[in-house]
């Protein structure tokens, strides 16, 4: 099987959306953005045995390798168009590519983002996606843009995908159920689409956690210079602590919740007066959130115990060079 | 260093052209083209001992891995207005990195093209660059666009990239100056930007010479379902053929010109009432065409020997897994 054969087989993609003027097969796509729309754009690249494993299900691969980049759309509240996809692999495995094709292109299509061109090559495995969404010309959710006084949201659950990772390395065990459920947080992400949308003109600074809430956090509070005030408690007690982290014992609280990683929830900050219409934002994203602190003047992360006192704070936002 | 310094350190870019509404820093870039403007979007991925050896110099290989990019968008008649890095790298090596950054930034400069975001990991060293230009609506050179009668264009020089590998590798030897000039063929090639916005209105169809010529121009062939009747004399006896290759001995040709890849030269097609128009497109991109055949109603390609009998054809069009 050669190159294009490879291309034909497994990533022709029929999905044409109104505003892709030109799909794959020539030297370029062509986007075509609606007057006063903006183009968001996004690049994603993941490293076999280090952002992911060579025994990963290349379905969930796919799948997961485009939800990461959707849940940058989603922080800033763009609609998914298009994305691009540039592929090195060691050979041209088959089963391999059906699987990782179906899981991809299954995503793009309940996302209704087509896949436009890209490229393939011999190597190392690893997998290039970028993105591209539309939003509204003033409506974009940007990490610069949190105010003191604004309240403090995250999306879903935090540190379910960490914990799976745990039990993979031992150092944690699950009932089958729990595991399967975390495992599924892991491996299949859902990107917050709908609710980056839903947040538009409600939420003022957006961001999605990928390295973990403190540092994913403390890029908006750093854009905005801004710092933030958190209640440990509240986040435990909130519905963005999952009911199997909090199970699986206390040792893994709070630090799985608050520099886990893999999340691909959004963190958000909104105006007290706008509370009604991020809990609407929620419903009509079918997306629960948690109110967990609040943005303040003085620059910094402050995360209080039980007691209301600080907290001694480890983010280790993940950085691949450290 | 960190993954931040890294970007910080090596990557920081204040170009903003006009169509960047928000360059890097954020979850997303956002792109702004013009109202009626198309937004041409490419992707090309350059892996380690398989597009480049690891001798290479880093300075040449940023300035190579944008080139690869620009050269899609010239296929188009776009005009660069930004892209995105995706950057796998062993380790944090500052020596690689600064060079790399340096050629690499400063083709971008040259073109007014923005670096508006990226990811970086560690992993197996792997490039990958999504570059994005603007074309107005209908004026973008399709690849499916060739019409029969038309006259076929080839800028440059062809086989010069592929001369310079062969040295590398033994097959042939040249003068020191020689070998410098087909050894800057090779790693610093030129995308022909300002040519292919020239032939705006003026080509019907264009591709980028990446795979060598038989098999770029076989895309357009095929895409128009048309074919093409090539004269290998008035190739090898017109500016295409470099004097440098004509000189290195009659065993390089035609093969080298034909098949040699890494040109980044444009193949194109224009009606024969464009000629004069094509000769001033030429001249103000002070980029060197030769017109080297007709596109003609049978399907598939036909290369004329010294006495007009068809030839064998060995399109060895690079394919990555054949």
């Amino acid at each position: 099987m050669g190159e294009f054969e490879l291309i034909k087989r497994y990533f022709q993609h029929s999905l044409q959306p109104a505003g892709v003027a030109l799909g794959n097969g020539d030297d370029c796509a062509l986007l075509a953005p609606a007057p006063g729309m903006r183009l968001a754009v996004s690049t994603d690249m993941l490293v076999e045995g280090r952002h992911f494993l060579s025994t990963v299900n290349p379905e969930a691969l796919g799948h997961k390798a485009l939800a990461v980049n959707l849940s940058d759309l989603a922080a800033m509240g763009a609609q998914p168009l298009a994305f691009t996809l540039a592929l090195a692999l060691p050979r041209a495995d088959e089963t391999w590519l059906a699987g990782f094709s179906k899981g991809l292109l299954a995503l793009a299509d309940a996302h209704g983002c087509a896949l436009v061109g890209g490229d393939t090559t011999a190597g190392p495995l690893n997998i290039c996606i970028t993105v591209f969404g539309q939003v509204p010309e003033h409506q974009a959710l940007r990490r610069s843009a949190a105010k003191v006084g604004d309240d403090i949201y995250v999306s879903g659950t935090l540190g379910d995908a960490r914990l799976a990772l745990e039990v993979f390395r031992g150092g944690a065990s699950l009932s089958a159920a729990d595991f399967a459920a975390v495992r599924q947080r892991m491996e299949r992400p859902t990107p917050r689409v709908a609710l980056g949308v839903a947040l538009r003109g409600v939420a003022h600074a957006a961001a999605d956690v990928s390295d973990g809430l403190l540092g994913d956090l403390g890029h908006i509070l750093a854009a905005s210079q801004v710092g933030a005030d958190l209640s440990a408690d509240e986040i435990h007690n909130s519905i963005a602590t999952s009911t199997i982290l909090k199970s699986a014992g206390g040792q893994f609280l709070p630090d799985f919740v608050l520099n886990g990683g893999d999340d691909y929830e959004l963190v958000f900050t909104a105006p007290v007066a706008a509370r009604p219409a991020v809990v609407h934002a929620a419903a009509s994203a079918c997306t629960p959130v948690s109110r967990i602190g609040t943005v303040t003047a003085s620059t910094g992360l402050v995360l209080r115990g039980p007691g209301g006192q600080p907290m001694a704070l480890t983010s280790r936002s993940f950085d691949h060079f450290a």
